[in-house]
C-alpha cells in the first residue's frame, strides 16, 4: 500500500471540479465529480429520524444498485427540515447535473451540508451546477477544487489517496471529507467520499465500506451531535481493470485495508479539524472485556465536554476520564485501571491499577500543550482494544456556534 | 402547599452549619447537618460505575436503614477515584463527626464534591469538623451557612423551603442542593439535601423520592457528564408529630406533592446555574406516543451542544433541536412537528406541521435575549408530555472547565 500526493481524481476515469454558486456568501460551494464509465456506489447513511433530503436521494439510489455517473455536494445549506419543497429542489439538482453529463438524475448522487431549515436557492445551484460543469477535470487542482467547494467551518482540505497492486493492476482510492461541527457518527458518518478504480462486485464494495467504518468515522466525536446529514460514498469505476473481486479473497482484504487506511485518515483529520479545535485527541483502550465495552469506553473519554475543555486548559484533570468511562455503559472494574497521558516521546502515569499517583505537574502540563494527545487506558479485564479520536473544546467552538447563521 | 422563606434547618429538630475547613483555598467547604431525634434516610445516588467514597458509604447505611442523626459534606474535593485510601479518609471524616454530636460513625452521612483523585487533606478536614461543628443551630442564617459551604462553581445558594398541613400538624420540607458542572444526572443526582420533620415510614420515604427524581433531577443536564459522587437525600425525623404515614394514602400523595416541589424548585436552580450559563432552557414536548419518548426527545434538545451554543448566540437554529430530537432515540414522525420559542409572553413559531417556517428574525432575537427561553414541542403522535432543563453553552463554560484545577 503506498499513499500518493492525490485525491479523488487519482483513480483513473474520475474528473472532479468545484467552483462558486452563490449559496454561501463569498467561499466556494458546490462541488462536482463525474465518471463517463458507470460506477457501483456503496453508502452509508446518518441514523438520524430527522434525514436530510439528499440522504433520502441517495439511500434509495444505493439501494437499487443502478450505475452512478455523477455527484453533486453543495455546502452552505443542508436542505434538511425543508419538507416537500426540499424533496423536490433535491431531483431538481440531480436533473441539472444529469443534463450536463448526458446522464438520468438516477445517476446522479447528491449531498447537502451547512444550515438546516432554509429552502435552498434554487435559481443559484441550478445556475452554478450548468456553469461550474465546464470546470471538469482530471488534473490534481481540480480534485483540490472539488474538495475545497464541500467544506463549512473546516479549516484545511481533507483528501487523501492511496495504491495497492492487484493481479499485476495498480488500483487507485482516493478520498476527500468535510467535518467540524455536528459530528458523532452513528452507523455512518458526515460526508466523506471515496473514489476508486477498482473492479469489485457491488456487494463487496458495500461489505467494505461497512467494515472500514466501524473502526474510523464510527469512532470520532466532536460534540456528540448526529447530524441529518451524514453520508460516506464509495464510487468504483473498475478502470484499473483487475480482474473482478468477486470473495472475500486476498485481493478483496489488500483492497479492504487500502480503504479503511484512507478512512481512518479522513476519520482522523475530521476529529483534528473539529470546530474550534486546537488538539487532536486519540484515546485508547486496551485490556478490555469485548470490543464493544473499549469502544463504549474510549468513545465517551473524546466525548465528555469536561475532559475536552480540561484539554483545552492543558490540565491533568484524569478523574474526568475515568468519570466519563463510569457512566460510558461499558464494563470495567475501577479498581485494576491504569492511566497516562503521552505525547511525542514524553509519557506520564496518572493512575496506577486504581489508585491516584502523585504526579509531575509541570511534566503533566508539558505533555498536555502539545496538539497531539494521546490518552492511554490500560483495564487488565481482557484482550479488546479501541482507539478513539476528539477534539478539545474552546472557546471558538462556542464562537463558531453561537453565530453560525450569521 | 406553602413556600416559605427557609432552608434545611426550617423543620423541627434540624440543625446544620457551615465554615472554612481548608479543602479549598478561601471559600467555606464544610457543612454539617446535625438532628438530636433520629431520622429515617432515604437516598439515590449516581449509576457512574466510577462510585466515591462517601456514596459507597451512604448507600450502605441508607439501605441498612438504621437511624440517622448526622451528614457532613465538603466541597473542593470528591474524594472520588482515591482508591483504599479515600474509603479510609471517609470513614474518619464520619467518626469525626459522630464524636461531636455522640453518635456512632454509622449514625452519619457523608458527602463529597470537588476535584477528582486527590486525596483529602484529612488532618484539615478533621480538625474542620470539630471546630465548626460548635457552630450548629437552628436559625435561617445557620442553614444558610450550610448551603453555602457545599457550592463549588456554584454562582447562587440553592435552598427552598416548604410546609403542609397532615391530620392538623404542620410538616415542614427544607432543601438544598449544589449543582454547576458534571450535571446529567442517571437514575439519581448530584448533591441535594431535604430535610423533614414529616413521620413517615423509611419504605415510603424512599419510595415518595424515587417518584419526584424521574421528573425532576432526571429532566436536567448541564454537560451531558454523569458525575462520580451524585446523591440526594432526604432526612425525616418524624418532629411534627403527624400520624406516621403508612400507606399510600391522601396524606402520602401531599407529602409527595410538596417534596416534589422542593425537588423541582431546587433541580431547576441547578440547571439555571449551569457553569457559565447565561440562560435557562426549558424544552416541553407534547402529543408524544408515551412518556419515555417525551422525555428522551427533551432531553436531547437541552443536552445538545450545538443548540446549547446557538441559544448563548440568541440565533434561532431550530433546525438542530429538531436533528438533536432526531438521534435521540425518542420516537416521532418529523412530517407532524410543530417548534416554538417562547419568552414572557412574546412566541414564534419556527417549524409548522413538518414544514420551515419563513419567520421574523428581530422577533426571534427578542425572545432569544432573554433570560428564561422556552423550547415549545408539538408532536401530534399522542398525549404523553415532558420538560427537561438545561442552559447555554458559553465562554465561560470553556473557562471553567480548562481552568478548574488551577
Amino acid at each position: 500500500m503506498n499513499f500518493i500526493n492525490g485525491n479523488i481524481v487519482s483513480p483513473k476515469g474520475f474528473q472532479a471540479t468545484g467552483g462558486f454558486a452563490g449559496i454561501k456568501k463569498q467561499k466556494n460551494d458546490l462541488c462536482l465529480v463525474y465518471s463517463s464509465v458507470p460506477c457501483k456506489a456503496a453508502g452509508m447513511f446518518t441514523t438520524n429520524i430527522v434525514k436530510a433530503a439528499p440522504v433520502l436521494w441517495d439511500q434509495e439510489l444505493v439501494n437499487k444498485g443502478g450505475a452512478i455517473h455523477g455527484l453533486v455536494v453543495n455546502s452552505g445549506n443542508a436542505n434538511a427540515c425543508t419538507g416537500k419543497q426540499g424533496i423536490e429542489d433535491n431531483r431538481l439538482m440531480a436533473e441539472a447535473f444529469a443534463d450536463q453529463i448526458n446522464a438520468k438524475p438516477e445517476e446522479v448522487l447528491i449531498c447537502s451540508t451547512g444550515v438546516i431549515g432554509q429552502p435552498m436557492p434554487m435559481d443559484a445551484v441550478q445556475k452554478g451546477i450548468r456553469e461550474i460543469s465546464s470546470g471538469l477535470g482530471g488534473s490534481y487542482e481540480d480534485g483540490k477544487l472539488a474538495s475545497e467547494a464541500i467544506m463549512t467551518t473546516d479549516t484545511f482540505i481533507k483528501a487523501y489517496a492511496v495504491q495497492i497492486e492487484l493481479d499485476g493492476k495498480t488500483v487507485t482510492l482516493g478520498g476527500m471529507a468535510k467535518g467540524s461541527g455536528m459530528i458523532h457518527p452513528n452507523m455512518a458518518t458526515m460526508l466523506s467520499f471515496v473514489t476508486t478504480d477498482v473492479n469489485i462486485t457491488k456487494e463487496l464494495l458495500q461489505k467494505a465500506l461497512r467494515d472500514t467504518v466501524e473502526d474510523t468515522y464510527h469512532m470520532i466525536s466532536v460534540d456528540d451531535d448526529t447530524s441529518t446529514n451524514d453520508t460516506v460514498l464509495v464510487l468504483a469505476n473498475g478502470c484499473a481493470e483487475n480482474p473482478l473481486i468477486s470473495a472475500e479473497d486476498e485481493r478483496y482484504h489488500k483492497f479492504v485495508k487500502a480503504l479503511g487506511e484512507i478512512n481512518r485518515k479522513l476519520a482522523v483529520d475530521i476529529a483534528r479539524d473539529g470546530e474550534g479545535a486546537s488538539k487532536l485527541i486519540e484515546a485508547t483502550v486496551t485490556g478490555a472485556v469485548s470490543k464493544k465495552d473499549a469502544v463504549k469506553l474510549a468513545k465517551s473519554i473524546i466525548s465528555s465536554s469536561l475532559f475536552k475543555a480540561a484539554m483545552f486548559g492543558a490540565d491533568a484533570n484524569w478523574g474526568r476520564a475515568l468519570c466519563a468511562m463510569g457512566y460510558s455503559g461499558g464494563s470495567f472494574d475501577p479498581d485494576k485501571v491504569s492511566i497516562a497521558f503521552r505525547s511525542g516521546e514524553k509519557e506520564i502515569l496518572l493512575m496506577d491499577v486504581g489508585n491516584p499517583v502523585i504526579f509531575d505537574e509541570e511534566l503533566a502540563l508539558e505533555i498536555l500543550k502539545n496538539t497531539h494527545i494521546y490518552v492511554d487506558i490500560l483495564l487488565r479485564d481482557g484482550d479488546a482494544t479501541a482507539t478513539a479520536w476528539g477534539c478539545d473544546l474552546t472557546y471558538d467552538y462556542v464562537k463558531i456556534n453561537g453565530e453560525y447563521r450569521s
